[in-house]
């Protein structure tokens, strides 16, 4: 279900890395854990480090959901993916249809189990290319997104989608400033608008927008009305992306209390909180979570796609592998950034630049030993590889000696800690490139074997690099004229 | 205090977008919010849209910390800025003397409180750079980042710094497979070093690392112990950066009724939720936040600076604008991406590529009545600039209004309308880049004038814009065969 193809997360450039043996890491990557952790305390037993575990099976992982979480959707949710709907109000997205057909398909394979389109309403070839998406025969279900009103109703049904998103906005804000509607219109318009889609035999949603600026008594009082008439699910829009954590919380519980249909969020990250916000909605028993390819939206957009994934799989990885292919998410990022021409933020879950790459030596050292130590994630899981940059200043002897190892040379933890020395000082000049580093160690261990090189002999280690670096410049184009390695110095 | 600099937000080629009248814009941007919105309730009164709000002046802002949080340090906290430290971390970075030196001033402009350094036990460099650092004289205090080891923190208290952040490993995985100590030596450990650093007379602070997967009952006895001893702060750190809200929550809060320090909190970002996990451990009563500029550290780095600012904002604008030179954000994530060559990422809050700009057709009528109905970060604030983007199929009739407006066209609102059908027509098929959009707009006005068009007449619109390609075409280089406007198509 979940092919491990091994790709490579880094660009050209970064040479510098040290990809790590994956069958080797996967091995001690599935040591168990020894402790409960501090989160064992919610479930009212705290086992000692070398205490045995009373439920080991169960509280192994320290993220999972916690028992006294009744309410917690975080291993039983749906995703309703809507990069062709939010997606396509981000300021740079212009999908055209071969493009709208390849990003739903990328995402039907993946394993979204909703798709959300633009409203067939906003323009005609919007209207085209929703029918022609419900035509393809995908797995997700295809829901489309209009604004509560029976003009775009009556256009929504008649494409062929399996459910229809209602919106409308009830905060104070929106109903003076956007559509100036009071609440009882609102509601009598709803009631009309879902009969009017249930009576069509597909799914209807009704959501609130703004919803964290709305009054709570109204809000509660229109999504009671619409649970009795029988809608599909309620939606939670934080239209502005400024709720936190504990008012998601607090908000989809007490929702969670009133209704009894299912309940959908949907979270812009205007402060960058969308993804624990969403984390959070799963917990307080929201059931069915909006997001977008690398979260494009209006704005700064919504929860991502890729981000959402990477927390709950850190809650429970074996739920998250089962539902999704996880491996494709690279390539559906790709698709959507192309598409857009943005470029995949260097700091983005999982499929950042360097989401596995270790730099420092006590984390490099920690690592090598036992990936688990610095990574819940693990990047085989989503066919990527990790990487241990050893480089730099911040590098320490651990490191080095697996890559020493790697190269197949033989030296001693001593000669070891004295080449690390060296690539220290080196790198205090400027960050050494993964050739640069190999050339040093090679040159070592050479001196080491010749007899011309010992431990501590700095003045000769500078010799030898000296003579080789020269004994490079010899081999090449006489009209080059760089100084040290030719290696890209891309760190 | 806070200079409100017109920037531009959008680099070049977006040039469909409105610039919004920023005066007219900070006018309807303060009218007050009339309802205490869903999180009202917390408070114990639920204030309808009509009526009164009992404390307007303390509920206005539904994103302000709640009187039941009498924990809740949101609106009381301070910064330790890690960008030279934890920063240095990030696979990219090479920071020279000049870089190091022109970000710590930056970030001392900014207002940071704290400016943490990489240890002076790295390397000589390091060593060297901090005590430059430390002699620049700056407001902000600096920090150095040491291994709780007594051969670090000796050289650590001679660089000048006005305190020392010690850290070990306290979870069971980095005892075991990274330094390989028990709790007991790491509690001795630990009170040599603080004791040894509090007798130079500089701050001391004692983190664990990896604290979410350590045991509850050790974590809480060694913050104890160290806090008896007098160390100023203790500190939490999320290494592995898979820590939820609700876990952060809990035991900050539960730390907080441990010990009568300060306490500090570090958090990686691997699944994307450190914004909010730094929010809410503020929210349990933490009082120092690391960050570091757009996140830079190990993996995926850590809670970005202005992730921070932007949720702290929202909950009490006023408090941040007044410890924070809030327009310099941006170009001090322009340094620090240029130093380690990296793009601002296009979803980043506040300085994205788009933060600001608005697209759907709802979305640009409420916004241009009043800003507050999709905004709760004013971009003024931080010296940026709100758009409006209209050359898309989304569009509405009152954001084309608007740049009617702008261009000084007299059109009424059916002509508008019907201009804007059009818009959405062309933009089916391209994104019409605001030259596109301006051209047909005058192109609508002067066949009105001239008589040579009324609402309806697709064809003679369609006539005349072909004119007018016709002759723009024409008037350029007859070498240019480009069939419509020259305008980039950047949206």
């Amino acid at each position: 279900m979940c092919p491990h193809a091994n790709g490579d997360a880094l660009p050209n450039g970064t040479s510098e890395m040290v990809p790590v043996d994956l069958a080797n890491a996967s091995t001690s990557h599935s040591s168990s854990v020894r402790t409960n952790g501090v989160n064992g305390h919610a479930n009212g037993h705290v086992n000692g480090v070398n205490g045995a575990a009373k439920k080991p099976e169960q509280r192994q992982n320290p993220y999972a959901p916690r028992a006294s979480d009744f309410l917690s959707n975080v291993c039983n949710f749906k995703i309703i993916e809507s990069t062709l709907r939010e997606g396509e109000q981000f300021a740079n997205a212009f999908f055209d249809t071969k493009t709208k057909i390849a990003i739903a398909k990328a995402l039907d394979a993946f394993g979204v189990e909703y798709i959300e389109l633009t409203s067939p309403a906003a323009s005609e070839q919007s209207r085209s290319d929703c029918e022609a998406i419900c035509k393809l025969g995908l797995k997700a279900k295809i829901l489309t997104h209009i604004r509560c009103h029976m003009d775009d109703a009556r256009i929504a049904v008649e494409t062929g989608v399996d459910g229809v998103d209602v919106v409308i906005g009830t905060s104070s804000f929106l109903r003076e400033f956007s559509h100036g509607k009071d609440m009882a219109y609102i509601t009598k318009t709803a009631i009309e608008v879902i009969e009017f889609v249930k009576s069509k035999g597909i799914e209807v949603r009704f959501s609130s927008e703004d919803s964290f600026r709305s009054d709570l008594v109204d809000l509660l009082s229109i999504y009671q009305t619409v649970d009795k008439i029988g809608v599909n699910r309620v939606g939670i829009a934080d239209t502005v992306g400024c709720a936190n954590p504990r008012q998601v919380y607090d908000l989809v519980r007490t929702l969670r209390g009133v209704v009894g249909c299912d309940i959908e969020i949907h979270l812009h990250n205007d402060t960058g909180m969308a993804i624990a916000n969403a984390y959070t909605a799963l917990e307080a028993g929201a059931t069915h979570i909006d997001t977008s390819v690398l979260g494009i939206g209006e704005r700064v957009g919504i929860t991502p796609l890729g981000g959402l994934v990477a927390c709950l799989y850190a809650a429970d990885p074996e739920y998250v592998k089962s539902k999704y292919n996880l491996p494709m998410l690279r390539e559906i990022e790709n698709l959507v950034a192309e598409a857009v021409e943005v470029n995949i933020p260097f700091m983005n879950p999982i499929t950042g630049y360097c989401a596995f790459t270790h730099k420092a030596g006590i984390h490099a050292k920690a690592i090598l030993n036992n990936p688990s130590t610095y990574e819940i994630l693990k990047p085989e899981d989503f066919g990527l590889t990790r990487y241990v940059s050893i480089g730099h200043r911040l590098t320490g002897w651990n490191a080095v000696k697996s890559r020493v190892e790697q190269l197949g040379l033989t030296l001693t933890d001593e000669e070891i800690k004295d080449a690390t020395a060296k690539i220290k000082e080196l790198a205090d000049v400027r960050t050494q490139s993964m050739d640069d580093v190999d050339s040093l160690l090679r040159v070592y261990h050479s001196g080491i074997q010749s007899g011309e090189l010992a431990v501590g002999q700095k003045e000769a280690l500078d010799r030898l690099l000296r003579k080789h670096r020269e004994g490079t410049m010899d081999s090449r184009d006489a009209s080059i004229s760089r100084p040290t390695s030719p290696a890209p110095v891309a760190a």
